[in-house]
């Protein structure tokens, strides 16, 4: 992968390298080790005094300052891509795309402060449309004590929503890097409710489905409006919880991240998994699989040894313990199902240019 | 604009408002308006104990902490729209996409901090490009120390960069809104010079403009590689100077917003405004027109009493009074040309749904 000396006409022969080649995860890695190694440490904001704890990789950025960490962290959605109008009304696409970023706050341990918003609109999108829009950010922003404090509007060809939000921890945020082999892993609620939401909306004849009218509007109420979980986020750091990251992508995913960032492997039990009833009626032989693969619950996930993981379950209204870290190829997740059997899981995640 | 009891049938009707018809300053007073009617403020933020200070509106959002005000501003390109790659090179592109941040907090009179990019890319982008893009950022991160610490990348059909960047100011924060009649007008650099780099590079045969390699050379420079006043921020602030803006959209535009922040018209005197000799050698009959309707000079725009003015210009290498403001109709600029004839402005900037 040359870099130096790099000539722009040779580049239109075969040698050409796209991003879906190499991958979500390669560019970012390629782009992290540009940085580190570029920038000028001696010039750059340390230098106004704040001190940098957590640098490109974790759910946020963080620096300290005088009175905690400050937190910073963004995250956009794309039309066609991360949603459809089909889907998504509006108001709940307001609500999902701050949604997401409280819950990268949620995952440090922190309270989310202020907002900007930058929106991608084609000129010919309706006012209400993005009253509505706004309505929803302004009902998850007034929930979770969001400030919503301005941003930018420009012209694009497709929608597009990036929300930046800052957050605010009294002490040292939670970090994805800091597991250790023997933990505990645990997490604040179920699982796969949003992606079971999802699957129903996508299905042509809901009907045949034959899922209850209660199961169907739990469902649609995960996946339109997920509630990141800040209180829970708070109670981990004050029981001293060091090591969590929030669940976006579906458990054996985000899970597989943070032990990559950990250097570790990881152990899930599948019958410890938690699963709503109403996910269990709706999708009996799917519900698993929408837990593991399944994005945007918004719980979070954490891991600490065994003392200090029973002390902190009690805290929770619906924390579960469900599996462990264990010394192994970084990254790897293995499924342990009832039986005993061990399943290696898949990459069900998504890389946004494979 | 009914809002309330809205239908949403009803709205297929020929009553459908779109943000075109709207336009951008509309949206924007609208939705501004929405945040701080529908905001619950018991709950937000400032409970954590931050005071915000700049909502909505300014070059950048701002709140006071214990060491003194964070600043937090985003600006977003999308390609096509913003930016084409035949006149911007990737790594220029970098280079400008936080050039225009830094501006921002430059235009408070702070030091710009951490910055979160935002990338939208279509699958098929070379992995080359993206590597020269964030070689521009890291020149001008490295340049101004300013600390990348992540961000997000996004699967797009159209290329978009989003910088959302945080600042410090050690004290308080120079507005827009503090204008008073009477107050002279500076600016703290020529002005023009990106504006021409641009109409040199669009022209099909620029050898047939018959401009030097000089000025060639500078007015590409400076469309580039604007170098964001950030030095000239610090010393308006610490001379006390408490109404500044940063020059973006050319300055007539820009002076019409701080006029309507702070419900003033103001006056220029054509004569009076900067403008570099390679730029007057290269465009002697359209240099003026450069300067108050071309874009992305990132110069600053301030305000202050005559005393303070003559007190600060000594300080600035570069800096000219350049017109006054006065008692009239809120947003009005009027031009006073060598003659002493009297031209309205016109509202050469860029309206982005319009």
């Amino acid at each position: 992968m040359k870099h130096q000396g790099y000539n722009r006409l040779s580049m239109s022969s075969q040698k050409t390298q796209r991003i879906n080649q190499l991958g979500e995860f390669g560019l970012i890695d390629l782009l992290n080790k540009m940085i580190v190694e570029q920038r000028s440490a001696v010039n750059n904001a340390p230098a106004h005094g704040f001190r940098l704890l957590v640098d490109t990789g974790d759910d946020t950025a963080a620096w300290e300052t005088v009175k905690g960490t400050e937190l910073f962290t963004t995250d956009t959605v794309v039309e066609g891509i991360h949603f459809t109008r089909s889907t998504t009304p509006w108001a709940d696409l307001g609500w999902k795309s701050l949604a997401s970023n409280i819950s990268d706050i949620a995952a440090m341990g922190g309270l989310p402060t202020y907002a900007l918003i930058t929106l991608g609109l084609p000129p010919e999108t309706e006012v209400e449309d993005i009253k509505e829009l706004y309505r929803g950010m302004l009902e998850i922003s007034n929930a979770y004590g969001v400030s919503l404090v301005g941003g930018d509007m420009v012209r694009s060809p497709v929608v597009f929503i990036t929300v930046a939000l800052t957050g605010y921890h009294p002490a040292k945020p939670m970090l994805r890097t800091t597991g250790k082999a023997g933990d505990k892993i645990g997490v604040t609620g179920p699982l796969g409710g949003s992606g079971g939401g999802l699957r129903l909306m996508l299905h042509k004849e809901p009907t045949e489905l034959a899922i209850s009218q209660e199961s169907t509007e739990y469902l649609k109420r995960c996946h339109r409006r997920p509630q990141p979980a800040v209180d829970e986020g708070r109670i981990l750091a004050n029981a001293g919880i060091a090591t969590a990251m929030d669940v976006s992508d579906g458990l054996a995913d985000d899970l597989s991240k943070l032990c990559r960032a950990s250097g570790l492997s990881a152990r899930l039990y599948s019958e410890q998994i938690p699963l709503h009833t109403l996910l269990k009626e709706a999708f009996p032989d799917q519900c698993l699989e929408l837990a593991l693969y399944g994005g945007e619950d918004y719980i979070l996930l954490f891991m600490a040894e065994s003392e200090l993981m029973e002390r902190v379950m009690p805290q929770l209204e619906q924390g579960s313990v469900v599996g462990e870290l264990f010394s192994g190829e970084p990254g790897r997740v293995v499924i342990i199902d009832g039986s005993g059997k061990e399943i290696e899981a898949g990459r069900g995640g998504w890389d946004h240019f494979a």
